[in-house]
């Protein structure tokens, strides 16, 4: 972990250029628009290390699973994330000579990106091998406004004499993915097109058949008056260019503006690709760059003002959870229920798939309280949308009946992944997409959800448990055997006390919510039941693993699995420094029979429960765990800060907070290179919000219980609740309300009334 | 399973061509000597479904291992068996059409393995497109006298007419192998040569730089009378051929005598392939064929002579075991240390690898019964030679101080499996070696071997057993958490009890073997503990460890593993018949939760430590699993038999005989195309001897207590006993002993003394 990146409450600042950091620098200076999304690369020619990255949002390929031997029920592929055509391309000559920052003496280099308003901007100076000594100024966004639109701006001077300029911006579809598991490319070429003087690139996917049309015009000023020069064009195998060229005089500047224009046949016709594209550049160049980027960033302004969170006391911080949250918001718009948070993002291509199980457990909580409810809403919905195909998912597993298992890794419903020894067993996930569900509606009280999509969901999953467990004659309750828990450095373990709670859980809440909509929505539930042909036979049989679930325990504390305690248990505290961190240090097989625990396991099922569990057992469970943790997820150490505060361990709540909040920033697990951990961003405010603001829904109503770290002299966050934004600021002293209309609140458990448009001032 | 072939005490016979069992035919039809082999394709073009195989043993490549997500500890490349120079090919063309069984209609076909001597026949009458009627008769062998040598003869016939034969005899080296993990070409073009009439392909393996010459030289003869013809040469990029050609009259024949010489830098200077390979040629075309055909059946003889086994009463029980045991013989022959013995022999290019646990627990027994002790020793051999890699190995998993862990699949020493699931934690291999030096010198009296070799193999695995396990506070006993055992369904449990048991049995055994070293070969074991800086704390946390090893107990069942009877227990005939075979019909995931065994486990054990148990205990025992056993491992029968036949229950010992013995014959597993089950072939002896034979060494003393089946009149079988053949012959009546030198023999535990040349004979 290194210090490399400029804080600044708002920016995120690179000076100077360090080619070896370069990768890593793309993944943080990444843009997206929920839609598509594009790596900090650069536009002009660069021959030294990188990784371009352009993507498009619910554009896949299902690559070849590789595994050393294919067994039934693994997944046939993995669903790969694809580097689609690159749009940013300007190639820049300068007296015949390449511009390529890899070649050139670089006098000043700064690469910034403003969070306020979604603009990437970069400026250099730097001597050409040719000894020509250039300037340029860029800027970029991708359009929060005008989802299938991206612009650049590219000027470019000469500081020490003239020179001729040539200008030549491109589309090119001859993309690959680095992470290919047999090196294939997935791209079919389906020819390149001009209209006017705007130029297209078609693709098509191999197997998924998803068609894109790329589409780019441009604008050239002289020392911003529009210039109009002849255009050279070039095309040739997913290849197109045009190329202007001019004199320009020392210290003139020449500017080209790029429109971009991305669409897809997830969003058209086949047919009608060139034609939208078209259109969209034609109504992007009518407006110009100014009003595309005011609009851009008024779309910013609106998200930040129900979204941000401002750190008194310091500026690391402040920009870390602005940085977060900047992320989710542009990985995720939630305007498209087909849609997910994939793991990175638009910030690189591993992983792959769009969903995990990240979405219930961390996603859906930020968003209920930064964004409308549809929003959290529609993500609810994509996994409804899906649920034909978990059932099928759990036939090929040999469930029967509707049972439903939702899968690891997705893109389309299908299982995806790539490996089984981790994933696969990983079944604790069908409970999150139920605790989804729970989380929104004890948010917003919709409880009609449960009715219109929820109670199929809930009862699929249900019935997926029931089947799942076994009755042991030996302990003569129910128990699971081979599970991977939420901890994946375990595999194939019997009754982990995680698994077995989510799915108790699961099974009581399905036959709550049968209820419920039994008594409140009689028709519907008649027909639900008529539909999936559900019978009281399988109430009883839900009861009846419910009550009799089995959960390894020893005294006062839950065990993660049978037999955890024949373990050589070690605290993370006496590891040899340089074993650290185990997964590139130990051995798979030593990491397995060690007790080291990658991320919280025992300890999120009880951050998911935390009211059946009494302040004494969370902090004997919490004592006995957090020291066995490495928390070499990106995942766990949000859900032990927010623990943390809630123990009212504040020291430990902020050093959690710290681990989570800058990773990718300072690059703290040295994988930034590939993408940013987009999900974790989530829980990086939750250990905010949840964890030092303690914030809790219960039945719709808003419970706070705040722990401010020393460190800080105060923060403030805003919220949605029931589609009024409320404000609350917090220091050690205070708790400041500003609600816009009037609404109760409980503040550490006592409750307060504040009138519309009012302030309340707690003292704590 | 069906029956296909026809049953003949010594013969393997096809009749008529089933194109759609040709791959079956051709793993059926294998030949090899030790050094080489191919499997039973046809000489002539065949552009029908085929899988070409000719193998080098020892010739390898590093395919890189297919795994989703690599980690610390894991292969790094699956040593691949590698497809090599096809030598076999001689195109024939008559009237100029090419023969090509695919498009001829078939008269008659017949397809003839004589196992006596080791030939294999082919005999056809075809019509081809242009009418010609085309008799052909085929036979080859790889030579057991000359290693580097394959023959073939091939006698063509126009019955219909005359006409123009043109004869290509060829080698080519553009071959692949059907199982590379990223459709890789292993081999490097090292150009082709002529010396005289002689050709030659040169190739490099990739990677690895094995040298390969292949060379071949023919003649010709026109009704057995020898035939000058001009030869036409061609050669092109790992391919060289000569073509002849001669009008031939109605029922003439053509016969082309085909000598190949297989060379590689595994034995001979890479500069003197070709000078080696050359020689080869000329002094078997001296020879000539009549000739090298009497060295070799003259060889075979000589094998049968103390490796036969002889079944009245039936064919198919007759035919099958002669086929296990020629297919043992032709795999490895025990001249060469370097060499092991795969798990598809020369029949196929599946599984990779030369060398499984097999080797010691199933083929070491049978080598020893059959040839010579050195054989054997051989065996023992080729890992002491590998032990530092072993040691490298355990360093690689975090293990220290010489300790040492065998990989379970290897080609030079290292691992070089290519899946975790399975295969990775199967750490009882490592037991294994140890338990194959025991077999060893309980039937050679061999000790001195301990002083020569054993004792540093012993120790270094003993090292890894006492490092492996941990003291489990909970147990106050020692535990080995995260194995896989051979039952291959469960994968990553505590406490397997046969890892457990072969664990302790092998540290119990080392130090037993430490102080009769110590005792008998005082210097050389102060050379041995100096250079491997063994010390008495190892030995005092061995006594340790094997003095305090927890086992899993439940009345007098001993559990597989931790946890096992929490499972829902189910016996494999309550199974509905179409999940059967599991591992084709269930998910990976039920299979692992379930509680169907594929292979002895707990029963392996008690079968290797026999002594340690009661009756009682083994029928108990044998009561509870094998009901829950599938068989789907071809290992599995086997111990089943023996057992079986130990505690009485011969009809049930007969039934697992029958699934062992013609496993491949009749096509068991559906998977005799990709290859021949080549190490379960011991186990299928082993049945038989130490099954329906009763027989035991203890200390060198050789046990029987027969068992004979209902359906058998009476077996014999001859064994090798301090280098002196004895001869038993079993019926349901009586023991016949045939005995060449003055011994001792025990049968059903009563001592009988034969005088030299004696015959005994003992009424049961």
């Amino acid at each position: 972990m290194e210090k490399y990146l400029i804080e600044q409450p708002w920016k995120i600042v690179e000076e100077g250029f360090d080619k070896t950091k370069n990768r890593f620098s793309e993944s943080i200076f990444s843009l997206g628009n929920g839609f598509m999304g594009l790596r900090g690369n650069f536009e002009e020619n660069y021959s030294g290390d990188k990784m371009n990255g352009t993507y498009l949002a619910g554009v896949y390929y299902p690559d070849k699973t590789r595994v050393g031997w294919w067994k039934n029920g693994y997944p046939e592929y993995f669903a790969k994330v694809l580097n689609s055509t690159n749009w940013l391309g300007i190639e820049i000559k300068v007296d015949g000579d390449t511009l390529d920052l890899n070649d050139c003496e670089i006098k000043e280099f700064k690469r910034e990106l403003d969070m306020k308003c979604g603009i990437l901007y970069r400026t250099f100076i730097v001597v050409m091998p040719n000894k020509k000594e250039i300037k340029v100024n860029a800027s970029r966004f991708v359009s929060m406004e005008r989802n299938e639109l991206g612009v650049i701006s590219y000027e470019i001077s000469i500081l020490n004499g003239d020179g001729k300029v040539t200008v030549t911006p491109y589309l090119d579809g001859n993309v690959h993915n680095e992470d290919s598991n047999y090196d294939e490319y997935f791209w079919v070429h389906e020819g390149e097109n001009s209209i006017n003087d705007r130029s297209f690139v078609n693709l098509k996917t191999k197997k998924t058949e998803f068609y894109t049309n790329t589409g780019m015009s441009f604008h050239i000023y002289m020392d911003d008056s529009p210039l109009e020069l002849p255009r050279e064009n070039n095309q040739k195998g997913g290849f197109i260019s045009q190329t202007v060229e001019s004199e320009v005089k020392q210290n003139q500047s020449l500017k080209v503006v790029k429109y971009v224009s991305c669409v897809t046949s997830r969003d058209h016709e086949i047919t009608d690709l060139t034609k939208v594209s078209n259109k969209n550049l034609e109504e992007a160049e009518k407006s110009g760059y100014t009003i595309l980027e005011n609009e851009h960033k008024n779309r910013w302004e609106h998200i930040w003002e129900t979204s941000d969170v401002q750190i008194e006391g310091s500026e690391s911080a402040q920009q870390a959870i602005r940085f977060n949250i900047f992320n989710m918001m542009q990985t995720y718009t939630g305007v498209d229920s087909r849609l997910n948070i994939g793991p990175k993002g638009f910030t690189g291509e591993k992983y792959g798939g769009s969903t995990y199980w990240d979405t219930e457990a961390y996603c859906i909580p930020f968003y209920l309280s930064t964004s409308a409810e549809d929003i959290s809403k529609n993500l609810l919905i994509y996994r409804y949308k899906q649920l034909d195909k978990a059932i099928e998912n759990a036939e090929k597993l040999g469930f029967t009946g509707g049972a439903a298992l939702f899968p690891m890794v997705t893109m389309n419903g299908e299982e995806c992944h790539n490996e089984w020894e981790i994933t696969f067993e990983e079944i604790h996930r069908n409970g999150a997409i139920l605790y989804g569900i729970y989380t929104y509606i004890q948010k917003t009280m919709d409880k009609d959800y449960l009715a219109q999509y929820g109670l199929e969901v809930l009862i699929a999953v249900s019935r997926f448990w029931a089947q799942r467990v076994n009755y042991s004659n030996e302990k003569k309750q129910y128990v699971m055997l081979g599970v991977t828990g939420p901890n994946e450095y375990e595999n194939n373990v019997n009754n982990n006390w995680y698994t077995n709670k989510i799915a108790q859980w699961s099974l009581k809440y399905t036959l709550e919510s049968i209820k419920w909509v039994k008594n409140n929505h009689k028709n519907r539930y008649q027909e639900i039941i008529s539909k999936i042909n559900f019978t009281s036979d399988e109430v009883k049989k839900f009861t009846e693993v419910a009550n009799n679930m089995y959960f390894p325990e020893k005294d006062g504390i839950f065990l993660q699995q049978d037999g955890f305690l024949d373990k050589d248990i070690v605290n993370v505290d006496d590891l040899k420094p340089e074993d650290r961190p185990i997964n590139q240090n130990w051995s798979w097989d030593r990491i397995l029979r060690s007790s080291c625990i990658k991320q919280a396991d025992v300890l999120q099922g009880m951050y998911f429960f935390e009211d059946q569990f009494t302040t004494e057992e969370h902090l004997k469970n919490f004592k006995f765990y957090e020291p066995l943790t490495v928390h070499e997820s990106s995942l766990s150490p949000c859900v032990h800060g927010i623990l943390a505060s809630k123990l009212g361990l504040a020291d430990k709540a902020y050093e959690m907070y710290l681990r989570t909040a800058r990773l990718d920033l300072d690059n703290y697990n040295n994988d930034t290179e590939d993408g940013c951990h987009i999900t974790s961003m989530a829980g990086t405010w939750m250990s905010i919000v949840h964890g030092f603001g303690g914030l809790r829904y219960k039945e719709g109503e808003m419970f706070l219980s705040p722990t401010i770290p020393n460190a800080w002299d105060s923060y403030n966050f805003k919220i949605i609740d029931k589609n009024s934004p409320i404000s609350v600021h917090v220091n050690k002293k205070h708790v400041t309300i500003d609600a816009e209309l009037e609404r109760d609140i409980f503040i550490n458990n006592k409750k307060y009334t504040i009138g519309p448009k009012e302030v309340l001032k707690v003292n704590l």
